[in-house]
């Protein structure tokens, strides 16, 4: 089964509300704009990309009602629509980067177009951002198979899956790839505390997937890669600098450091909107900081240390270059020395 | 303010029920055998030396009110006692270790004494077994500080603490002796999924003596040692082989190949009691695997994994002794090569 968490079927913008999983699998429908702006800011649809596609279909889908009949009123009800849905999330790049690509086709088709073309442009624009992301998580995937071979056991950290981005995943694309070609993976997925996206996104989609999966504590890592199961490390990007230091959820540099200890190559899969050749190194990415409560305390709900315990929670690590065995992006695979190699790929 | 789980004082048997950790601190008085048995059972009372002291002091006080007048009678009700106190946890060595030493005292004063004397003996012995693993903590603890230094950064994982023994506990005593001489550690607990014994109970104890303790989940470890906050790593064992191999929680491999890559020591505390040299490597100790539960249903109320998921939950993992820089037991301090160390100190 295909894990696509955004559709557009029959005139209704569909999601899957992700914050109901592992344990409920509820499709939404967002007729508004105003669900469109609760969905996003609740995280009921989450990761980089697939926030950037339900803010394309949302901007749409908050026009196609319009009753505007000449271009000023509907570009004008447009930029309020843009603003209100920006501060679903206010942090969020591909949401502005959405919206604004969104903006940009309106006014490309200003010059003698009907109110209904511009409805219709819009939609074509959501559907191409959408099929692009998909496009490229593809090639992400193919990329990646090729550094794979069946019956491989593969770890991965935290959630770049389909989950995240219109499907297959950047990370995880490999392995949906390896499951249409039978390559008959056995994976390893970290729970990845605190927020356990490795045991509630991870686990759940390739489960559904029809894939072998097999879940740990983060801790079981050194573990399954002593006993030989475990032939290459998969994971995911935030940010990568212009030398291959890559920022990623937490514990992602440990299991760098356990993998080049047993031999194991470690991939990182970094489409090149995130490749940032202005930043130098991975000295120089700010880490977020967030509040104790998701260590010590259990869904919010039972306190699991002492009240008022001292806690030091960084929700990434920067993977330093030295232990990463290549980089894999949707233009092609990336090896050391990475201050060329990234720059030729983006280049190029 | 020290901690001590078991206490015998005023003729009454107190232990902290360690189930209600870190939430509520509550000490129940064990009045009889039941009392006992339940708190064994229910790990009101755990960690392999706090059982062996809590089965002391236990069947003490199942034959503190004998009606017995001779020492046929007495000896047969206490073969009772100890048969029943042993079944509330068949596995656990230390428990019948300590009801066969109490029996052997009791043997030892068949000759010769009254009733009340032979109560007083097993009372005498139930403090000797309860005051040597203090003594033998102390000096796990005096010996490991001899490798530390004040102001020093500290990684612990799970609970070697004095919770799981009588005081001081093992790989925690030096950060208790470290605080009554101001060494000033700051001290740093991984969580140690999927129990969290670190959270639940290191966390809990360390805070409680006003140590200077913060809270991280277990994937985070490699990014405070990257930050240059670790200047030692200290853990506990539960099985030592002839070689040096340690086997502990899972999670302790881990940390040692991290420790390794960032120069940082890592030290095993493990009592004389705890080297097995009849084992001749890491490879000949067993594993005990888990249910999946432990890992993907929190508190065993809400599932955080899809329904079915396959899991792989080792409760222990070996490191090898050559990531170990020395291991420290209550006779001194062992390091490579540990073929001759160890054997040295257990044979001296």
């Amino acid at each position: 089964m295909d894990i696509m968490p955004i559709k557009y079927e029959n005139e209704k913008l569909l999601i899957i509300d992700q914050t109901l999983l592992p344990c409920e699998e509820k499709w939404l429908t967002l007729d508004t704009k105003g669900d469109v702006w609760e969905a996003i800011h609740w995280l009921r649809v989450r990761g980089a990309p697939a926030i950037g596609i339900a803010a394309a279909y949302g901007i749409y889908v908050s026009m196609r009602e319009s009753k505007a009949d000449d271009f000023a009123a509907f570009s004008e009800e447009f930029r309020e629509n843009k603003e209100y849905l920006n501060s679903a999330r206010p942090t969020a790049v591909n949401l502005l980067w959405a919206l604004e690509r969104m903006e940009k086709c309106l006014l490309a088709h200003k010059e003698g177009e009907s109110v209904a073309e511009w409805k219709a442009a819009l939609l074509a624009e959501a559907r191409a951002v959408h099929k692009e992301d998909e496009d490229g998580c593809r090639m992400l995937g193919e990329y990646g198979l090729s550094l794979l071979r069946p019956g491989m056991g593969i770890l991965t950290h935290c959630n770049a899956g389909a989950l995240a981005t219109a499907r297959y995943g950047t990370a995880l694309a490999p392995l949906y790839i390896g499951q249409e070609k039978n390559y008959g993976f056995k994976v390893f997925a970290d729970e990845t505390r605190p927020l356990l996206q490795g045991a509630r996104l991870t686990a759940w989609e390739l489960f559904h997937a029809g894939i072998d999966v097999t879940l740990i504590c983060d801790n079981m890592a050194a573990t399954v890669m002593k006993k030989g199961w475990i032939d290459a490390v998969v994971v995911g990007c935030d940010r990568m600098a212009a030398n291959g230091d890559g920022a990623n959820k937490i514990g992602t540099s440990g299991l760098a450091i356990l993998a080049k200890e047993y031999g194991i190559p470690f991939y990182m899969f970094v489409p090149t909107s995130t490749i940032d050749l202005a930043t130098a190194s991975g000295e120089d990415i700010p880490i977020e900081e967030r509040k104790g409560e998701e260590i010590y305390r259990l869904w919010y709900e039972k306190d699991m240390a002492p009240a008022g315990i001292k806690t030091f929670n960084p929700a990434f690590d920067v993977t330093p270059a030295k232990y990463i065995t290549a980089v894999v992006t949707e233009k092609g695979i990336a090896y050391p020395p990475y201050e060329e190699s990234l720059r030729k790929i983006i280049v190029d």
